[in-house]
């Protein structure tokens, strides 16, 4: 693969003030295209320590991507610090100058003077325009090597790259990419998949595949090492397939996919309406469903019944079945799932009760321990689960295997004739 | 400010399917105990990139934090690198891996063979006993310089880096740290908060400072640049008061407050049990408030309200109500406020009707047109916002809206007599 290196530009940076997303999603883009990320390097708002890391880069690799500092303030200083390196004086233009007002003419506002010095442009440098922000990107290209700076906004810098960058580099980008594609599943510990996957390495060779555990399940990311775009395209949905086959049910679906919208899809799908009823995530659960924009054609409502006596008057439970089995029980799970169908009018609904810790757990019912139920068609489903991790962890886990458990019931549903 | 160099190893961090949060964290925790960092440098799991990079920031610096590549599998290769620098040979230390064992052993595993080179110490380095892994960090010091390496998973990194690396480094630290400060705002847009403060930089030099907007309101940073502990400490103490002073009403905290556990505390001063009724946040209030431990003392349920009819049977909302001003209407939040309270038999509820968006919104009722109400003591309160942004922004701000609402009408509620 071609490869490049970048610089990121920012005190605040290096002080750990701000966190540097911009350099991985530069790193995806890049590579998916066919150019590899050398190395990295962040220094501060320093001209002199800008111009060192630049000119390095450029002795080693020839061409640097710098991000930062091309704003209006007198810290930033990048634009300074290459013009110097390239003995390119920086040079007043208007027509960069003329964009800038107008976009300030249409927020309202007027520039200040400071923003002049964001239309000065070093000599032999060609103007990247910037329709997202103030300053424009650069790209310059001279004895030195190619240096191309962007802005450090994260939007600024991302449409910058996908629209004015990429179609540049695209001429110098190898035959070869780097792309990964990922099966997502949920409910199978990472040694458990790793058993079913045994060997699998050599089929999908020379595809690579890692293990990502997480909140929401385990990730199994495919990727394709500098291969030719199509061959790698084809590997993956290959290896994509294999997985599938190999690991079965736990699978959900693929790379950006999210269980709250996939049961979203079957509920509308099957026109049934959903309801929630939850305990220890307290509204997690219906916040994952109605982070769905469209989620209203389907979701009727929730009930959040974290008190006991929540628990009869709002979801039906009987109070005697609490005293018997406790709140936190197969049993009161699956009366939560079925009163929330009750008391919304809904076709299906999920419940949780557990315990989410750190306090409240006991040798018999633990800290960890939650019920997740689905009621459907007039029968409840009921699983339990012992979540590890924090209390954040258990309730994000039990959100997950609510809207996993709803989510496999449906997909098994035929849809009702004519 | 004494200064150190951070190097980070690691392919999947140049290829961004990783981003890199620890350098970060790293360069927060050493500015404020009198350490910057100079520069930071990522190089792939590459041998001769690792020496190299190395090499070049101890010639700079003198001393360069290594994170990642101590792991046990064949592209760890930051501790042999970085041995061949020194031309310290690997030896095996029996301490270190009885150590392993022993951790391994306790979680009911074996260790591989792969796993003995993590045992392997270069001659000459300090062990770094790391409790909460299995890679130790070592301390290596000699000709070229010194150089820390320690393991990239996050909770590691950060445990040795505060046990066992700050300790060691005090004594190189100069008297200057960076330490900061915030205060958190809600309400109030940033040029506002610019205004009640104009000129105050004057008053709280050398301290700089900082507007931080975000979905949870406007921080405002304070710094102390490489100034004496003692010294840094107080003038952020005057300068947080200062702050105060002049933006009054729209401070509701500082640092990591949250706004969840203020109103929680509240609640538990005056003895109130809490409910919420949620319609376009679909259930994140409820996440908020008990994302928090221990708010199942005060926090009784809440119903997420989705459809109007919802609002009708489980809020007691006039249907009446939401046919004359719709249910996205300051009438209706009070209403599902007051229902709330009465559903749950609560003392206090939070309600929150509006349209999050990308559809379903009108000339009259656009998108991110949000009602927020609390009802108290037989009254109700409501706001109206106009919240810009993405579906997730505008349920977000909503969130807080309603926390900030009832968090400040409590506050100024003098707690029960006798």
């Amino acid at each position: 693969m071609a490869s490049i290196e970048l610089l990121t530009v920012g005190t605040e940076l290096l002080l750990g003030f701000t966190v540097d997303t911009n350099s991985a999603e530069i790193g995806r883009t890049l590579a998916a295209a066919g150019v590899s990320v050398a190395r990295r390097t962040t220094v501060g708002d320093d001209a002199a320590a800008i111009r060192d890391a630049v000119s390095a880069a450029l002795a080693r690799s020839g061409i640097v991507l710098v991000t930062g500092g091309l704003g209006p303030t007198a810290d930033d200083v990048t634009k300074k610090a290459v013009a110097e390196l390239f003995q390119a004086p920086l040079e007043f233009h208007q027509s960069v100058w003329d964009a800038l007002v107008a976009r300030f003419t249409r927020m309202g506002r007027v520039p200040s003077p400071a923003n002049r010095c964001q239309a000065e442009v070093p000599r032999g440098a060609t103007v990247l325009p910037n329709r997202w922000g103030t300053a424009p990107g650069l790209w310059l290209e001279g004895s030195p090597g190619i240096v191309i700076m962007l802005p450090g906004v994260p939007h600024e810098m991302r449409n910058l790259l996908s629209h004015e960058v990429l179609p540049r580099l695209t001429s110098r980008a190898s035959s070869g990419v780097v792309r990964s594609r990922a099966v997502r599943t949920w409910g199978v510990p990472e040694s458990s998949l790793a058993e079913k996957l045994d060997g699998v390495e050599g089929d999908i060779a020379p595809l690579s595949l890692a293990y990502l555990p997480g909140i929401n399940g385990v990730d199994l990311r495919l990727t394709a090492w500098d291969l030719p775009a199509a061959e790698a395209d084809e590997r993956l949905e290959t290896g994509i397939q294999l997985l599938r086959d190999r690991i079965g049910d736990p699978v959900y679906g693929e790379d950006e996919d999210d269980l709250a919208a996939l049961l979203l899809d079957e509920a509308r799908r099957l026109g049934l309406s959903l309801a929630t009823g939850e305990s220890c995530t307290g509204g997690l659960l219906g916040g994952r469903i109605t982070e769905i924009a469209g989620s209203s054609e389907v979701y009727l409502g929730g009930i959040v019944a974290y008190s006991n006596a929540a628990k009869v008057a709002e979801l039906n439970v009987s109070a005697q079945l609490i005293v018997e089995h406790g709140a936190v029980s197969e049993q009161v799970a699956r009366a939560m799932a079925h009163g929330a169908t009750r008391v919304f009018g809904a076709d299906a609904a999920m419940s949780i009760t557990g315990i989410a810790g750190p306090g409240g757990g006991t040798a018999e019912k633990p800290v960890g321990l939650v019920f997740v139920a689905s009621a459907f068609g007039g029968e409840t489903t009921c699983t339990r689960y012992m979540f590890p991790g924090s209390r954040d962890d258990v309730r994000g886990r039990a959100a997950q295997a609510a809207l996993f458990q709803l989510w496999r019931l449906l997909e098994g549903v035929s849809p009702p004739l004519g």
